[in-house]
């Protein structure tokens, strides 16, 4: 942590990789193994097939995520993390670990106003 | 890291705090104690005063900052982190062991076409 030590543009790219909403949610399944789409998409259903394939393009653009297309009939699609990819899981568990401890998940703004009114 | 651990929203708003840009160098500096305002703006010389107010409002507002207000003449004003900010140390470092490891920061665009006139 000592000044200088870590170029800011690194930071900032990492931030890029992790800091994405529901990138933390779909790298969760791909830590246990190689995932389907579907699988994927099970594990996060408020998630739109669209953003979800959205999502795994970047993440395969970043060289985080690898598509592995075997030839079958019909064709199996896998996405399955890279060295670079299962090399997060360190970030990730600090990060929910930080968040389990402090509980920083807001209270969505309707949700308050309900608990003010029954107040 | 089980399906469901961790709340989606706790892992987003643990994210809307670090991965903002400038966060992880604003606290860098704070990690090692109570600094002024002009303490920390040196530290991110690139960073205007007017957004690192802003950010260190922020910080506040997440209750990972604290405002102190000592009263001399002239006024003595200095930030420190909370126990929530000073707990995100391992969540920074995690990060930027990573981002050394992998060497994410990517080439500026301009850069790249720079380069590649040169080849």
């Amino acid at each position: 942590m000592d000044p200088g030590e870590t170029c800011p543009a690194q930071y900032e790219a990492a931030m890029d990789v992790i800091g994405k909403k529901w990138t933390g949610l779909i790298l969760k399944p791909l830590m246990e193994g190689p995932r389907r789409f579907t699988e994927i998409s099970s594990y996060v259903p408020r998630l739109s097939d669209r953003l979800l394939s959205q999502r795994l393009q970047e993440l395969e653009g970043k060289d985080i995520v690898e598509r592995r297309v075997y030839d079958e009939r019909p064709v199996r699609v896998e996405y399955v993390l890279t060295d670079k990819g299962r090399d997060l899981r360190g970030v990730l568990e600090a990060i929910v670990m930080w968040a389990d401890r402090w509980e920083t998940a807001d209270t969505p703004a309707t949700a308050t106003a309900t608990s003010r009114k029954g107040a």
